[in-house]
């Protein structure tokens, strides 16, 4: 199915040469857009998003060759077949099933001949009913007061992910259950945590499939330190989420309760397991968390029926891929015009640069084309502010913009200019589009705007539960859907692994020397050596 | 100065050469890595920091060839003219004089003739009384009662600098005030600053040079709405940093203090005047802000005076010349391994960014070499864990690490593994940059390291308000250098513009609906027809 060289495709081949067309002077945006029905034409509505795809440089032929790539590559034929549990996770040889964590159909999704549901719905039962018994009071911590601070003790796709979607839900979490993230093992973030909580009411919830993550186990050792120093029983005050019989699930170390987590939902593919559903269930409510779940499942659910034309993450999956590989931009920003969407763009850049970023195919060949992008973003309009001088004058790179019809806080109506704030907000949202696209030439040629500046635009009818679910689901798809198409495996990271085997040679050497203070590092290269006597010397 | 096309310039045509020879096999960076002495051939010690350039894809050769360059385009003299108040920002006809800011040498520094130094003392002299008086309870608002919030408002180079500057400081702020930011005109910013603060005791600081930007104008009438609402006096409640006789400096509209800010030093520039002054010392302490300036001074008097060979941010910036034209990474990533510093990389995204991104000389030519490169970054250890996948097996992009030798929270000295939480950050930071230069051979090739990855290491004694002024410092230097390079003005940002006009387009559009619910926007292209009328339909 990924068998195939890229440029052995003709759909590929074609495109190559229908590239050098588009990128014809003719063929300016400025131009394209004065077509009849060009964003009729160009945009879709599904699965509660409306995806506007007008400014994107290309044509019906464009995308009538990307729909055969699309063919050629079979990719909603792999998507159903991530969907419906089949190992497509190879080099790992482990099913992909996020959109399980979601299914709410009442079908049963088979692993290895088992229905895995039944394991997922008792995890979100044991959520619920732990959830439940934190807002009642009824489980409190050791000195039988109530939890209002909880501590996410978990890194990258235990905590990214989570981060995005309790800032994005932010004005509904009245749980008054505050969250911090101790993420970095930088002691800088667990001492501004331990400053800022009242170790009697905080719950440290630490997130680790294989709880061995050097990191998350460093932070929990400091946690269960700081606790035990201040005269309160861990065991109260913890629980994991973790993997059945990690030692996070160990009865012999006690702790509240234990939220299993599946060898079939990576890292990064997780917040709407039990990572993202124990914290964001305290934070929101556990009602709330089903909601974002329905949301995602519904996006999951164009994403596998929805045919190739009207498929909003194929589609937006094919378009990356023709900005990459054929129009040749490097990276990609995602600016939500939203600031409760402000940690996106920081949890797509991992789920995307993690999932695409290799340099082989499944196969175990290398690829013929460049694959993952840099992904960046901050929100609009404080990104007006910062890089968009580069957007529109310089180095050119595709945005995604994402617009919210309807905010939150409508009770502040003042106007500036006739316009409120939103309309304000909204007013940049439609202006940065065209001025990207449509540039401007002017006599002074530091005033000039070569245009041609292709993006796309979102939008959410609002903020809600569900409309967050479905905005993450549509990047978890897209994300496939571009490995599908360049063949890679979208569900390892060998990619880490050769910086972590450093870092155990150079934890080894600290740790024999914070025993033996005459030891030298007399066994490692010389600017290992440097930094470890610098770090040691103290200047 | 600048007049010469870069590919006229011998040293450049010969970079393109010698580009090739540093692009063979045997110059992978694992074996220039086996070189004697390599670490101490390719790093420096200036102005309290260390600079490790040991694993950037160069040699003997390719410095000489940069020194080269760096004569044929006079940098150092270009950053002389520049201290000195020469109006380099030619297309605005302005001096860039945010060294001045930091200046404590006593000397005069003249624009039009004129010493601005009493000026810029008289206006840190002004913060300084106002954060004591603040302190001292002896200015409150209007209820009498001290303050213990402030919200900063502005945007762009009002905000970031001042952002990274208060996180990196954070430690430190014993005033017991809180800091809020609200940037964005997106209510849901407002909304959530006036769902957290006391009215009572919080002080706004308005902070934009000309007082018209349409965000900071936008939040600020929101606020006095608030305050007035809540029955308290808005003059004795906000500040303004502004210029002298802007509206926002205007005796009829009255505040508690108006601080000035001045033509000669543009908004990314201005973390140092009484953009950063102001908020910082109320933050911080005014003695603390001062010792930031005098960092920056220190790097500031190290970037003029230092010997090209051994110039920091010189050396710095033709290295990201040499990766970006002759080597061709579009994109550039600063990893700090210190959370404190979390919002350096969304700072310097703004300043080199905003500064870089043009297409044009100061002469009005369109430059013949790709200029400003995208900037982004997240912290380390947490950068590992999201995309540092694609830094190590795909897409390579340069890396700026910066380590810190003594963190705070030295009480927090829980041991895993066998060290510290500060150890294993470290054993990260040394293992990284190793792991992407020297690369892995695997007989698999999904676990096979290509290697050669270019990394620069900054380290910082500590995270003292002196460290963290030479840091930004450095970045500045680093920032104007590259563009003397290009032969770009890094001070205007003509580039929003066009956004800005399209925006006020649209704007009129909503107030003219605002007023009349009849008007139809018939005088508009169909696209932004059809999202202005999908704002006020509402879904």
């Amino acid at each position: 199915m990924t068998g195939m060289k890229l440029n052995d495709i003709p759909a590929w081949k074609k495109l190559i040469r229908h590239a050098d067309i588009m990128s014809r002077p003719e063929k300016h945006l400025k131009y394209l857009l004065e077509e009849k029905d060009r964003l009729i034409n160009f945009s879709l509505n599904g699965a509660g998003i409306f995806y506007d795809f007008s400014r994107q440089r290309l044509d019906e032929q464009t995308m009538g060759l990307l729909f055969k790539l699309s063919d050629a590559r079979r990719l909603k034929e792999q998507f159903t077949a991530m969907v419906c549990g089949e190992k497509i996770n190879t080099t790992e040889n482990r099913a992909a099933l996020h959109t399980a964590a979601r299914n709410f159909s009442g079908n049963p999704v088979f692993v290895d001949g088992k229905d895995v549901m039944p394991e997922i719905i008792r995890v979100r039962e044991d959520i619920k009913g732990f959830a439940s018994q934190v807002h009642d009071g009824k489980i409190t911590g050791s000195t039988g007061k109530p939890f209002k601070h909880m501590v996410v003790i978990g890194i990258g796709g235990s905590y990214l992910g989570t981060e995005f979607v309790a800032q994005a839900l932010d004005p509904q979490a009245d749980k008054k259950i505050e969250m911090s993230f101790l993420s970095n093992v930088d002691i800088h973030n667990f001492g501004s945590i331990a400053s800022a909580i009242d170790p009697e009411t905080t719950l440290w919830i630490v997130i680790s499939k294989s709880y061995t993550t050097a990191e998350t186990m460093a932070n929990t050792h400091q946690a269960y330190a700081f606790m035990t120093e201040k005269g309160l029983d861990p065991a109260q005050h913890f629980v994991t989420v973790t993997s059945m019989g990690s030692p996070g699930d160990d009865p012999s170390n006690p702790v509240l309760s234990s939220f299993h987590m599946f060898d079939f939902i990576g890292g990064r593919y997780s917040v709407t397991s039990a990572v993202g559903g124990v914290p964001l269930s305290l934070y929101l409510g556990y009602e709330r968390f089903e909601r974002f779940l329905k949301g995602a499942q519904d996006m999951d659910l164009h994403a596998q029926n929805a045919p190739v034309e009207e498929n909003i993450p194929l589609i937006a999956a094919l378009i990356s891929i023709w900005n990459n590989n054929f129009l040749g931009y490097p990276a990609h920003a995602i600016i939500p015009y939203a600031s409760p969407l402000s940690k996106l763009a920081a949890h797509i850049q991992q789920l995307n640069m993690e999932s695409n970023g290799k340099s082989v195919t499944q196969s175990g060949e290398l690829i013929d084309e460049p694959s993952g992008i840099i992904i960046f973003g901050e929100p609009g309009t404080n990104a007006q502010h910062s890089f968009f001088q580069l957007a529109h004058q310089g180095r050119p790179f595709p945005i995604d913009f994402i617009g919210v019809i309807n905010p939150h806080f409508k009770q502040y109506q003042s106007q500036s200019k006739g316009v409120t704030n939103h309309q304000e907000l909204w007013s940049n949202l439609i202006a940065q589009p065209q001025a990207l696209a449509r540039g401007k030439q002017d006599t002074n040629p530091a005033k000039s705007f070569s245009g041609n500046r292709p993006s796309s635009t979102l939008i959410l009818n609002d903020l809600s539960p569900e409309n967050i679910g479905r905005l993450l689901s549509f990047y978890e798809a897209k994300t496939v859907f571009e490995a599908f198409v360049w063949g890679i495996n979208p569900f390892d990271q060998f990619g880490v692994e050769l910086g972590k085997t450093l870092a155990t040679d150079i934890r080894k050497q600290m740790a024999i020397k914070n025993q033996s203070s005459k030891h030298r590092f007399d066994d490692v290269d010389p600017i290992t050596r440097f930094y470890l006597e610098t770090l040691f010397s103290g200047k």
